[in-house]
């Protein structure tokens, strides 16, 4: 492996071990258990699971992965805070579209090169990119990745 | 600029951002503020800025950084839970190590080249090591951003 491909390894792993403790948390719980709020008057598990996959699905075309699974997520969990819209999928329905996006991502990116995971992703424009070249798919990869564990926080505070 | 090093690059701007999301939440409270738990009987905001000050300041010997600055911290914001022992430092001073252990930390992995990035950390041992390449420096860089972010997400709930 070259330094590249390990330094981008790593970065793949550290992305694993956050959804992986995520999922850990949630998979056991059902349809009910994801109706506890992570603190008074907060929003739910089942929100936040609904944000993470719509947040996570949104990657897909933004690093030029293709095309999105669930775009129907993001009026009720990206657009609009928690208990304004119902639940457009079940519990079973909604872990199933989070593992689905998940393993989509992760398997998009695994195939990258080193120079691809340098290139511009497709929310900032040629004329920016040319000026911040760090503006690249790494760092909405990262910046997902902290978004994820910034909520698995909040997730476990329901416990 | 190297791919390798605008990887690298990339990584701790993600770094850079968490903790200065972490910062601009905290820096305004007085300490009478920071008394808030994130949620009732949870941690307070005090708690989680100690723990993450004693947290990143093990990463100074464990990444072969130097000496650490504040070592008094972990008895009480690593090895016990909040509301355990009595804070040893006033907010002020707080604050001010946690400002002082980030620059440290950021400014000693700004002067690491890609290869020194991927060398071991001293948490693994060489056999393990060889085992897993992917157990060296930026694996724990990125483990502690992630890190940062989950208990940034909870201190937002103290608002």
């Amino acid at each position: 492996m070259t330094t590249e491909e390990l330094l981008l390894t790593t970065a793949l792993n550290s992305w694993k071990l956050v959804i992986g403790r995520f999922d850990k948390g949630i998979e056991p719980l059902n349809d009910e258990q994801l109706q506890k709020q992570i603190a008074p008057g907060k929003n739910r598990l089942f929100y936040l699971l609904g944000h993470l996959t719509a947040v996570h699905d949104r990657m897909i075309p933004m690093l030029g992965l293709g095309d999105r699974l669930h775009p129907e997520l993001d009026e009720v969990y990206i657009a609009n805070p928690d208990r304004t819209l119902p639940d457009p999928l079940s519990a079973a329905d909604l872990k199933k579209a989070w593992t689905e996006v998940n393993s989509t991502v992760t398997a998009a990116l695994e195939k990258l090169t080193p120079a691809e995971w340098l290139q511009r992703h497709n929310a900032v424009s040629e004329e920016d990119f040319a000026k911040d070249p760090t503006r690249n798919r790494l760092a909405v990869f990262l910046s997902r990745t902290s978004h994820a564990a910034f909520h698995s926080g909040q997730a476990v505070l329901a416990k």
